[in-house]
């Protein structure tokens, strides 16, 4: 059986070509079932349907992936907020999975590199990374199944982005946190930042954070201001004895 | 391993009694952890607390069951409507996630029973039957995981419950449907109605739909009426090439 799957996915890849590939290190881990990918980028504008003359493009799979980011989310905040009640679960859940930040995420993937449509890129609305993303995250519950779904939220969306402090607003910026900390100890602070494409198909920036001549935390995110975030967090928590 | 899971099970078996035995039959497979599907049947007027001061009631749970139910619902529509455009398959899953609608389920299914409070049974508000559905559900992905979720609700919801035809409001009542094609056709037909414990906890009623004096459907539910309209809507398929 696994020969005869090799021969097939070897025969998908070469005929997907980039595609197979890009989405290979995109997802983390081998699309199965590549069709499904290729509708979660496909925009209506194509006006591509299927036999029976069902329509075939992203629109059903962001409605699904909607749904399954919904859950995986919810089970997160319940495990990681086991003091947070009913209310705040709900709103937290509203911030992590808001138009904005799906937005963010699907920028920050570069996830329109993919999209097939019969419009200019420039004249897609604004909300098309988030839709794509969403669209993204069902097609992998159609190829793999919840648990891969789980996965591939948890990596791509909770482990970078989700923060309950700053989400709660306790901590609007960790930096500043840090920058106030140094000047009230007199400490002298330099976020070294440089790009390190690494072997990611984004670009990526990493950030080294000296303090007073030691590197206290380093990190690399998708951008400078995100890496520098990134860094300081560390920092702080590294230091968290001290600061007060 | 599962000799000592057979005695751990074995002692709280016998702690929890009747609990675990009712909980047993109504989700259709063996709970592993009781405490959560405690959890999800005590009520915050009890007011317990953990060791760290959390509150232990249902509503935490209610928030992870409602959505799990939304993912499971929208991965059943995606697959059964293939021509429900995104508009169509977000409507369709309100209706069916519907206070109303889950309300009935919990009533059915007579979860109340089970329900721990510090206030009589009548003082409830008429949603607590749809809320404490909704944290059974969250108990048993907490307990068993996704898998297990997906086929409760398929069982105790879709199965029974989801009728995309019912539920488009094009067919109001199957029952009515067939009626009127037996009048229509000059055909006798009687509706044979009787209690049926069977082994199931809840009472349930059993009908044959004699048409011509042949037995033509039979099934199984919660009510008379939804017997009815059950048997009706089998013999409405059975007979399909004959009704127009």
């Amino acid at each position: 059986m696994s020969v005869i799957r090799n021969i097939l996915n070897s025969r998908s890849s070469s005929k997907g070509g980039n595609f197979f590939d890009s989405l290979h290190k995109l997802l983390g881990f081998r699309p199965k079932n590549i069709s499904v990918y290729e509708r979660a980028f496909t925009h209506r504008s194509l006006n591509v349907k299927d036999k029976e003359g069902n329509a075939i493009n992203y629109e059903r799979l962001e409605f699904l992936g909607d749904a399954m980011l919904g859950s995986v989310i919810a089970s997160h905040l319940y495990m990681e907020v086991p003091d947070g009640d009913e209310g705040y679960l709900t709103k937290m859940r509203s911030k992590i999975v808001s138009r904005k930040h799906l937005n963010e995420l699907g920028k920050d993937m570069n996830l329109i590199r993919f999209v097939k449509s019969n419009i200019p890129n420039d004249q897609f609305g604004v909300n098309i990374h988030g839709n794509i993303f969403e669209a993204l995250v069902g097609a992998i519950y159609l190829d793999r199944g919840y648990k891969y779904c789980n996965k591939f939220i948890y990596y791509r969306v909770i482990e970078p982005y989700v923060d309950i402090e700053t989400l709660e607003g306790r901590v609007i910026s960790y930096k500043s946190l840090l920058i106030e900390w140094c000047q009230k100890k007199k400490k002298e602070f330099n976020y070294q930042v440089y790009e390190d494409t690494g072997n990611d198909e984004l670009k990526h920036f990493a950030v080294k954070l000296w303090i007073d001549k030691k590197v206290i935390a380093k990190a690399r995110a998708t951008s400078k201001k995100k890496a520098e975030e990134k860094a300081s967090k560390r920092a702080y928590y590294a230091l968290q004895n001290k600061i007060d």
